[in-house]
């Protein structure tokens, strides 16, 4: 009896989902192949198309015809109330935000994210300064625009982890950071240096991009639904479960960061091409949160990628691609290597062991930021000081410090603490994979990843929204979400490679 | 008095230009970087965007608007007044296509466009011929939405070069087919080959890409407000005067296509970063018909692009990029080979001599197409009789005829006749320019641009929509546009290559 409104209502979603991702051509071109003066225009394209999605989706005959629809539910197929449900959750949240300032946030950002890249080059905090305060200022109000209980980071936070709160975040980071930086003093104080002299050589750039390709291709990456380019900042897009791009950058005076960054893009993507052909153009074809999202990157690039059998598959490859580079390297050597732990100042570049540090640090400057105890001047005191305090360093320059990360001037405050989850959610699907697929380590080594695509297409990507993060850990893993898988993971292996 | 309601009106254009630019963009990722898979999505939100853009240039408040600012216009501006009545010409035409015609076409364009790229690589008109019939249809629907006086195709016609009907066509073209059939017999039967042979080697595309760019860069094209990548076309598009883009197409065994093609477009791509600051984002940033738009390109392609000067300015260049493969070719032996005169098959290969054959068998087809006197599936035997009759050849498959553009998949009929006015307008353009610079073949020959490019700057590019394409002619030259001067060019030129 509700097709025909079903009918309406998947076309208008439809819509809105094709500017949405007119929205994400434009930021792709705009990190990948846009010249340089163009910024300016695409800072009003991206404004105005920005606007133009919230208009269709906060529109009210869009509001009423949900309403309908929801009434009616009982009526309704399980798949399409869902489908009604989720959407409501987004026009209530975005109805909160008037169109005007949806633009002057999109217009904001794309200037800001124009001034980073010069200031992060000149490697000059207080040229990005101005821009930032008005991004916090803009933040801070979107924040009361939205509404919450307890912080206002909160109101930020649901954007990008659904039902997750500061308060929460809080005892969880603690408990990470205590047992972290213990793990990080013991391998320090062990003096076992792991030998990485054999990487200070040129990587050749082409043979890193081939190697790359070649992996992506054997995780599943479909590249003829998708492709690779090179942008200051590695990430992922999808335009359509059919056109899902990554992007890394290639350094010739680093083997692993290209790799590793198109692995963990590889990883996003291959989610986004796992929704459903029936979920296209709709509010369903999207992970429930950025944490489970980033559960996917994370056991990629960590549990497969810096992994043993990974290595051994990859030797013969590395040989070929890097003639006469590897005739002395064994799987081992490139195994230690990859897991090298050393306290660094980049985040992108941090060890399973340090790298949930650098994310409760901006943790805790944003949430001082939006809930205004900390101003956007005061930014490189606090993040040096938190570097030494969790890290042990000394931050030369804010290039290496408060600048390095894209996301502040994107505005994404709130999405940080969600590459910390993806670890935790990452460790605990990954420990259930073990149990189901006894023999993965033997397929890793044959460059046969399709049991576990398998497995993780099944249990985590077909479900796009129609569960929430907690489910879908819940339910593939039998347990809630938690810590443990993670630190008993990073205990096992690096306990073994730093024989603690 | 009206400076609030010019300013809305200037708000709401900013806003069209703005989906405009979003769509150009996912029309030139489809040609450059798009994976195969996503087509049938891009489809889509093309279809949706221009739907959008429709919707927001036929808005009944912008109509309003326009016409309350009409009926003050003697209180505008005369800039404003311009504007408005501009606008009001896109708007009428507008209005009368609804926004499910619009829908429908865009999503036929890329569904056909896709279809043609296999069809021609497959070479079977048959494949293609489906999507040419709907096609077809929906363009006999347009012209009939759109009124005519005479022809349905002057309907069409309007969109690339107002005020041209195929009534004024039928005898210029008639005469241009006669006196260049004629010089072509002439150069026939004269027997004066010119030598080609040393052109039979491989041309490394690596240094054909720099030769482009630095011939790009000398001519004045801005390429940090630009860029140039490959398509299987080359086309320019522009998504503000400070991001116009241009592809080309490389092949190892012609060392003129690609250059001429970068040169081609790069005669478009300033243009369009010729217009006015103050014209951004608004109706008067474009030109006033594709055929003046075309007479910038092909002035650069060929009255500069094929002189003996610029050859003799490339011969360093030449002789640095493909080293020991020119160490015996001359200037004037390049200049020659870049000249030659032979029918061939393939319009964008074409000698200035028969390029203006192939419009002509082509505007006939459509014309024919369009009142419904041919059919689509008889295209193949026009097409191959026509090419018989002009240019005296045997049409061996469709990828070498019917197929062999991408016109027709993009429902562009119509579009054509601007390249052969394209070639008239630039003639007499170039006889007024050598008269007023008449230093130019030595500033060409030293490698020196600018003077040219002020010029046009100054005549033509900076007006914008401000002129009519006949206006633009008769004041830069003192003349209505006419067939003469080109007439008079080739007679010269070709008369002294095959000592006529």
């Amino acid at each position: 009896m509700n097709d025909g409104s079903i009918g309406l209502l998947r076309q208008k979603l439809g819509e809105i989902a094709d500017v949405n991702s007119a929205i994400a051509l434009l930021q792709w071109d705009q990190e990948t192949y846009m010249p340089p003066k163009g910024a300016n225009a695409r800072g009003q394209q991206l404004a105005t198309l920005s606007a133009l999605s919230h208009r269709l989706l906060t529109a009210p005959e869009l509001g009423i015809l949900l309403e309908q629809l929801r009434q009616r539910s009982t009526g309704l197929d399980p798949d399409d109330a869902i489908l009604v449900s989720e959407t409501q959750y987004d026009v209530k949240r975005s109805t909160k935000l008037p169109e005007s300032f949806v633009h002057e946030f999109a217009e904001e950002q794309s200037k800001a994210f124009q001034v980073w890249v010069e200031a992060r080059a000149q490697s000059d905090f207080r040229k990005f300064q101005p821009n930032l305060e008005r991004m916090v200022e803009l933040l801070r109000r979107k924040a009361d625009l939205l509404g919450y209980e307890g912080s206002p980071y909160n109101a930020l936070l649901e954007e990008f982890e659904r039902g997750m709160t500061a308060e929460q975040l809080r005892p969880l980071f603690a408990e990470l950071a205590e047992q972290q930086s213990g793990l990080v003093k013991q391998i320090t104080n062990a003096h076992r240096a792991l030998d990485t002299n054999w990487l200070n050589q040129e990587w050749a750039p082409a043979a890193q991009w081939e190697l790359s390709l070649r992996v992506l291709r054997e995780m599943g990456y479909d590249l003829e639904a998708g492709r690779q380019d090179k942008s200051v900042h590695p990430f992922t897009t999808s335009f359509d479960k059919y056109d899902v791009r990554i992007t890394t950058r290639i350094s010739s005076k680093d083997l692993f960061s290209g790799l590793m960054g198109s692995i963990h893009e590889g990883g996003h993507a291959l989610y986004d091409q796992g929704f459903l052909d029936k979920d296209r153009r709709g509010t369903l074809a999207s992970a429930p949160s950025l944490g489970v999202h980033e559960s996917q990157s994370r056991m990629w690039e960590n549990l497969v990628g810096r992994s043993l059998p990974f290595w051994k598959r990859c030797l013969p490859a590395l040989n070929e691609l890097f003639p006469s580079q590897f005739e002395r390297v064994t799987a081992e050597a490139v195994y230690a290597a990859v897991n090298r732990v050393q306290p660094s100042l980049i985040r992108v570049e941090a060890d399973e062991c340090t790298y949930n540090l650098h994310i409760i640090l901006r943790f805790e400057i944003e949430v001082a930021l939006i809930e205004g105890t900390l101003k956007v001047s005061e930014i490189p005191d606090a993040w040096n000081a938190k570097v030494k305090a969790y890290l042990g360093l000394d931050v030369p320059n804010d290039a290496q410090g408060c600048l390095q990360d894209i996301h502040w001037s994107h505005g994404a405050m709130g999405y940080f603490p969600t590459y910390a989850l993806g670890n935790l959610y990452a460790a605990q699907l990954f420990e259930k994979i073990l149990e189901e697929i006894p023999d993965l380590w033997s397929r890793v080594e044959a460059g046969d990843f399709a049991a576990l695509l398998a497995w993780l297409r099944r249990r985590v990507h077909v479900y796009g929204r129609r569960k929430t993060a907690n489910e879908i850990i819940c339910e593939a893993t039998g347990q809630p979400p938690s810590a443990a898988p993670f630190l008993r993971y990073l205990a096992k292996k690096y306990g073994a490679l730093y024989s603690l």
